[in-house]
């Protein structure tokens, strides 16, 4: 790889850009500490930065007026870091003596920041195999659906619901239906699809600059209603994109358009299409679960991008940038205890380049002048992450990728800080590091869960000849049984709706 | 196996108890009459059915009183076999020239008896391997749910949902919310849950007299208004079945108590659980979809069931028998095109025996004096399956079965009709017939779409050496990276709500 080395330097420290940085808590927060301390700081000086402590204790003690104050900051400045954070149970309320319990941060943020799309994307090694070869890119709808549901348990009766235009025409009976059970559960929600035209060339582009095939996924077929996300996003790809995504020959694999995928058969595309080399909007509620499976393919929440995308009044972008995962409680017991810990900062950190990046871009658009600076944030960041990338790749990673003889939490920091330091003083080894397969899945935490027993016994089942070894027959009907094998044809089957 | 012969033989018909007869039409139609000619109208009198003719055509005639008839004499009779339809669509209106598109009967017939649940099960055949290796029973929510859902395209505005009691107390709001966006979808639906009793009753019934363990199904950590549906099934079991599923030992499995499963966990258990022997309880939406999951993973939609259960006023169980597949088009267009074909009636078969069968059991409710004509058909339907069953393993079966030296459509209607008519003689194979491997399923027409190509470099991919063999440690990472290896929890993992 050509990195240039930056102007960029223990000895010349850059004035970082303005950004909102967002702490959280536990674990995460910790390594966040050393990451700043050890990768950051020595080469920006971060006054800039506007920190807010969203842990349970501080929104307590502020009575949530510093989420308020956050929120309002992000807007502000445009480009946001974000730490996992904890939305207490009522026994944490209990246990960390809080007055109440607050909620999930993430809706103030959504509607304080105008929220298009939740953009969630598989992170990749360079030279390590993960689960999809290529990027997935996935746009969920950051508002509407059933998250906002209101409902009420109600008797027998007659539910009415009515729409009063605020123009001031006549108001329309959208539902009226007479409720006979002495027991029900009424639900409205709605879906407000003002920014999908936003959401869609915000999709359209990043599919075209990752070199991706788009999909659009609804449930359309069944849910008539949804019939007009699909109808805007063809509406964009058709006027704007079509042509662009023709001539980088990425419409092969979708047959020549703008495919829609009901999103049941898009949960079995994730499981075939582990080539990647696409990407998916959907709405709200389907795009969390479908980014769930993502990570699960990929290799875990650690591995995709959450980041939010808003807008001010003035149409300038807002983004807020965080890792998939949590606080990771397990392992700050095990750090509380005296315990080694070996926690893999790859999506946080990955998390920080996007926020820092954007803020040097918000300047750089505010300022040409500001050119040089920005050329030095990116020659950092990218180098940054190619310290991070290569650690992992000389089997210095953390356990999870490099297995039992992985480095603690506290080692991989060091070893990281130590090699950005020499790829900023373009000092790089002389061989390049090894390319690796993908790490075995047994190192991750999760993996204590599979049935190694009734795995054996799914195996023999395939194994006829007990010869511990599976031939392409049997192989071939073990996914054709799982309903997972590869099929031709790239398009969703439209399923009747079963009314 | 011991079927004892019957009084009943081509000399001594037997009278036919009351039962509805609805009829369809294309492939299904045509292969359903054979299958009465021949295996049925020899064996009794079925002057007694009532019949009604659900074709498009005959709707369009009788602007659809045919339907409003047939649902009334379901109700009156409480045994109905109904053949697959058609629901036109604007397309077909107009080829087979009719009034307008008559929508789907099955709102009608869920209305008309009120429909609790919707039993989909696996049908197994007795010495043929099949997906699922034990029974898989299902209950679909027969009502509620966003097929039901009212909506509106509404602009800027006010939303508002309101309550009326029934019994004149006052109104209350369930839902108000300002919207703020030029394009909204507002969506409002409901789920009545008077007879989920009911139909607890009837799935832990179900499953006990199969020795499967029981879940429960929801989305209620997202969808919190669904609580009162898992509330009142776990009530159900704790105060009647609890201490009889635990005498059965069936709770071993499910860590010793009835287990809820969020929605999307129970798609991937589908998967891993191919040894069966479990039963699943699910709202309306969600149980269309995981019910089609069973379908592909224990062969197709010809081997599952789909029968209505409702009530009359009387409390008088009512039982509708179908298929769970449709009138099969394309096998019908190569009939009139004069080619050979081979349609696998099991799906149909399966449903005519049961609708046959409660017949009966609705006569001897009614009448203690029909035990012996009772017995005599119970004798008669199983002989009739099993001389289906055994036509499939003596390797008589139709083509998806067998492969292509398959049997024909009617060739395998006289096959079994020749043994049927031995076995009712008692006169049975002196050697019992082979025991089989599932059939391949490349037997199936779906199978032309599996992209063997791409089949290839997935197995490539984990037959590293590439000796065309894959061993256990590649096998195990790739069950994990798919995310369907088996997990030794039981329970669903509890997905927080990502509001």
């Amino acid at each position: 790889q050509n990195i240039q080395t930056a102007n960029i330097s223990t000895e010349s420290k850059v004035d970082a850009p303005p950004m909102v940085y967002i702490a959280g808590e536990e674990m995460t927060h910790y390594c966040m500490n050393l990451i700043v301390d050890k990768w950051v700081k020595p080469y920006f000086n971060i006054d800039s930065w506007e920190h807010f402590d969203l842990s349970c204790k501080s929104r307590d003690v502020t009575n949530d007026q510093v989420l308020h104050d956050a929120v309002a900051a992000g807007k502000k400045i445009g480009a946001i870091f974000k730490e996992p954070t904890i939305t207490p149970s009522a026994i944490q309320v209990k246990e960390m003596g809080l007055s109440k319990a607050f909620g999930s941060p993430n809706g103030a943020m959504r509607r304080g920041w105008n929220g298009i799309t939740i953009s969630r994307d598989t992170i990749h090694i360079e030279g390590i195999k993960l689960g999809y070869e290529n990027p997935v890119l996935f746009e969920r709808h950051a508002v509407g659906g059933e998250y906002g549901a209101g409902w009420a348990q109600v008797g027998k009766g007659t539910l009415i619901t009515n729409y009063i235009p605020a123009d001031g025409s006549a108001p329309i009976i959208v539902d009226k239906r007479d409720l006979t059970d002495d027991h029900n559960v009424a639900v409205v929600y709605h879906n407000p699809y003002d920014n999908i035209v936003d959401l869609a060339h915000y999709f359209f582009e990043r599919c075209l600059e990752a070199n991706v095939t788009p999909y659009v996924v609804t449930k359309k077929t069944v849910f008539k209603w949804q019939e007009g996300y699909w109808e805007t996003m063809k509406s964009v790809f058709d006027a704007e994109y079509k042509t662009k995504f023709e001539e980088a020959g990425l419409l092969e694999r979708s047959g020549g358009d703008l495919q829609h995928l009901i999103s049941d058969a898009a949960t079995m595309q994730l499981i075939r299409w582990t080539e990647g080399g696409f990407g998916m909007a959907a709405h709200n509620y389907d795009g969390d679960m479908l980014t769930d499976q993502i990570a699960q393919v990929h290799r875990s929440p650690g591995f995709i991008t959450s980041n939010l995308i808003g807008k001010d009044e003035d149409g300038r972008i807002i983004k807020e940038f965080e890792a998939s995962h949590g606080t990771v409680t397990d392992l700050w017991n095990d750090h509380l205890a005296g315990k080694d810990t070996s926690l893999n900062p790859l999506g946080l950190v990955e998390a920080l380049i996007g926020a820092m990046n954007h803020a040097a871009l918000l300047e750089l658009e505010a300022d040409a002048g500001y050119q040089e600076t920005y050329d030095d944030i990116m020659k950092y960041t990218n180098n940054l992450r190619l310290a991070m990338h290569n650690t992992f790749r000389y089997g210095q990673g953390t356990r999870d990728m490099a297995g039992p003889t992985g480095f603690t939490t506290e080692d991989f920091v060091d070893k990281v800080a130590w090699r950005l330091g020499r790829y900023l003083e373009d000092n790089r080894e002389a061989t390049p590091p090894p390319v690796l397969d993908e790490p075995d899945r047994a190192f991750r935490k999760e993996f204590e869960n599979i049935d190694m027993s009734k795995l054996h016994s799914i195996f023999d089942k395939y194994d006829k000849e007990g010869t511990g070894k599976i031939g392409f027959s049997d192989f071939t009907k073990m996914l054709v049984k799982m309903g997972i094998a590869p099929v031709k044809s790239t398009q969703g089957q439209a399923k009747e709706a079963d009314v």
